[in-house]
């Protein structure tokens, strides 16, 4: 205990004191390593499985999250193969990948000696019971980045409800110490038990530990210090993009006025307001780097929003169209994009989603992987032989010392002459864009006009690629 | 869920109904099947085994029903064999053997499949988990009557208090839903899972259903038609004999004005009044069959009072007179005894409270299985060819039909004059009687002064063994 508090206290003073010096220093806001890989990794698959997918009902979050389910021995995936949504990921062109260790059910996906509400329970006896452990282990096969996403905020079948065990008085108290303890332990677990993470993705937040919440981010700095932690009410290395479409608006940029995002009445003043305004804009000015993650689930449409598989909603898997649509106002505008895929009862991601998804990497592939010319070292300028029709740029910034370009645009030698044909403010990670005709032209360069430090080009590509 | 509903109407309609008509003709409560091989039984062992026998600390009732352990997986016996248990009960001369599937806890020492909070997730994976299963396996192997306590009241893990989950709201309804199904699939499970069962006993009565408690009782007279139901606000096949001393004060009928016992305020008006005084002694004109038990734990001596092992308990190991004491203040008071014996962390009854039990059999064996006389055709005299000194007594009465004694004295024949030299009032199942000083005679004699129809004396044995 004692050991674990003083552990807290000398990282959380470690990160506080980091952050400040920078501040102090007027610096610009730094990626660490995990938040560089995450605006790198540009686009990842989470998988959402629990007990009510084998339900047989639609999903309703809100009953869901307060309603035991009943028979967890439903739980019977009749050909479970973790490595088969791994390789959907693969198939997506998907660098990263995340499973569900336990979302608001509270049971869990893997053997925890922590939370005996777990898929041991189901006495399967196949060596199958740890699909998180699986899941990680086919990533790493597949060269796949692996994340967890842990659900502590709510748990059905204990009663916690919003980080709180219900009920009152002592019975109340020794609920919470024993929920707050089994969630960090589970943390400890997932941290220790796989290898390199990722991403730890806590659903809604991890809370505040100063409030009773489970106290989280020690144990995940002191295990996992290069993992992405996302998030609690003391710290967010990324940030929710302000909506589940999977895409964010133009500029989003890496940085934030705040440490942490909080959750609900948590949350710092104005992070929740204005239709989640900043959240999707992120700040040019903020003083945290917090690169955002623009979200949504591959089965969305027909005003549909299923993160979890349910019966009869084939048709709202999105069309490849609309799945590009997001690619390019997430990625291209500097987010990272994370579409949820939805394993069924079969234990495998359903053929029709996967095959969407594979049809969704041809057009990527097809729009960004055949420029007209090589990235080149002098980045800056692209010139070709003759003239040639431009249908697309991609254009890329090293962040390593943040995000350092403000305000630039893109200039077009069309016919002996420089014309501006597009401009913008946040470059970031990727900036796409897509000219309303193509332009025919035999030489593109970019024109910095605002920038903090010395800012690098590390990418400049054009397309000639009908989309 | 409707099916259940008929059939638990017809059940209980049923047995209302031959309650009733039993009523309406003035007949003497009888016992069941169920009831009968209760009273014959005379002298069970109960093994309490939890998790909390594992956290090297002094149990505290209050405080562990309320407070969920944090590490299931401290339940590691090094060398667990309930068949030793079994053994122990054997050597006790012990008719039938209990054990707690779960307590307040609510850890299931059984790989439910409706509780997921049980053996199985320890992942022991050594077949051992079924801890239930092998002790009636070996319950029946040893001639041992296997009977099953099953704690529903309390769950510290869920957060079950008194039969309610804490909380408030849908949240709370939907847990109590969960926990009823629960505690009815667990009812179910034990009731179909391990054959027949002498005993099911709900600690502090499986509650009221029509009060939202789970509705056990058709289950088990649906799948135990011959199985004590030890008890809920509907009914008691038995009843606690109003302490936890191993004795019952003399007299002590098999019947009750109620049928049922309740727990708290939800007993009938003068249960629980004057320390217990009605479960004690009965009510000779009660109108419900309703045997009492005599509970007491083997390690009860100094002021412990232990139904679960603890460390350095072992003065409280009750000496093996007062052992006796207690059986001839039970058993040779129409009671049922139950001793509560507590296996330790190595997962077997210790070695020095299955001495003392081997050594408390020794001592009954001694009293009463070398009468003066075999019990004879004449039941109700015995005649010796000679003088003898006779230290003590033991007559039974017939129960098939109901405690049908209800007044008699015992005379002797002494230097040619019959004298009266003790007298009772219930007999029973069992009737001891220690003369102060042993009686010199050559003939004893059962004289009934009162009585309902047809008693019959089935056995009146004479011993001269100084206790």
């Amino acid at each position: 205990m004692k050991d674990t508090f003083n552990m807290r206290n000398i990282v959380i003073s470690f990160l506080v004191l980091t952050l400040n010096i920078a501040l102090a220093l007027g610096q610009v806001p730094k990626p660490n390593k995990a938040q560089l890989a995450w605006q790198h990794a540009e686009l990842g698959l989470i998988f959402h499985y629990d007990l009510h997918v084998f339900d047989g009902e639609k999903y309703s979050q809100q009953e869901n999250r307060i309603a035991p389910v009943h028979d967890i021995h439903i739980f019977q995936p009749t050909n479970l193969d973790v490595e088969q949504w791994v390789i959907t990921a693969k198939e997506s062109g998907a660098r990263y990948a995340m499973i569900t260790a336990t979302h608001e059910t509270g049971f869990a996906l893997y053997p925890s000696k922590v939370n005996p509400y777990n898929t041991r329970a189901l006495g399967w006896g196949n060596g199958k019971e740890d699909l998180v452990g699986d899941f990680i282990k086919a990533c790493r096969k597949h060269g796949i980045l692996p994340g967890v996403y842990l659900g502590i905020r709510w748990n059905s079948f204990l009663g916690i409800h919003d980080f709180k065990a219900i009920g009152s008085g002592q019975q109340q108290q020794y609920r919470q110490d024993y929920y707050r303890k089994m969630a960090e332990g589970m943390v400890k677990e997932i941290c220790t038990w796989y290898g390199p993470l990722f991403k730890i993705w806590f659903d809604g937040g991890a809370g505040d530990p100063k409030k009773g919440a489970p106290d989280v981010l020690p144990i995940v700095k002191k295990y996992q210090p290069d993992c992405l932690f996302y998030h609690n009410d003391e710290l967010a290395e990324a940030r929710w993009g302000g909506s589940e479409s999977g895409m964010v608006p133009y500029p989003c940029w890496s940085t934030f006025p705040y440490h942490y995002t909080g959750t609900g009445t948590a949350a710092p003043e104005g992070v929740y307001a204005d239709d989640y305004a900043l959240l999707k804009s992120g700040d040019p000015d903020g003083k945290y780097f917090m690169p955002a993650m623009a979200d949504a689930p591959l089965r969305g449409d027909n005003n549909r929003h299923e993160w979890f598989w349910e019966p009869d909603d084939e048709d709202a898997v999105y069309p490849v169209e609309h799945l590009l649509d997001m690619y390019i106002k997430s990625v291209g505008r500097n987010a990272t994009l994370c579409i949820g895929v939805t394993p069924d009862t079969s234990g495998l991601v359903p053929e029709l989603d996967r095959s969407r998804l594979r049809e969704f990497k041809s057009e990527v592939d097809r729009l960004f992987s055949s420029p007209l010319k090589d990235s080149s070292e002098e980045v800056e300028v692209i010139s070709f032989d003759s003239k040639r029709s431009v249908s697309h740029i991609s254009l890329s910034e090293d962040l390593t010392n943040g995000q350092l370009i403000r305000g630039f645009h893109i200039e077009a030698l069309v016919d002996g002459q420089w014309v501006r044909v597009t401009s913008g403010s946040s470059m970031g990670n990727k900036f796409f864009h897509f000219f309303d005709s193509p332009i025919s032209c035999t030489s593109l360069k970019i024109v910095i006009n605002k920038s903090i430090n010395s800012p690098r080009i590390i990418s400049f590509l054009a397309y000639d690629t009908t989309r």
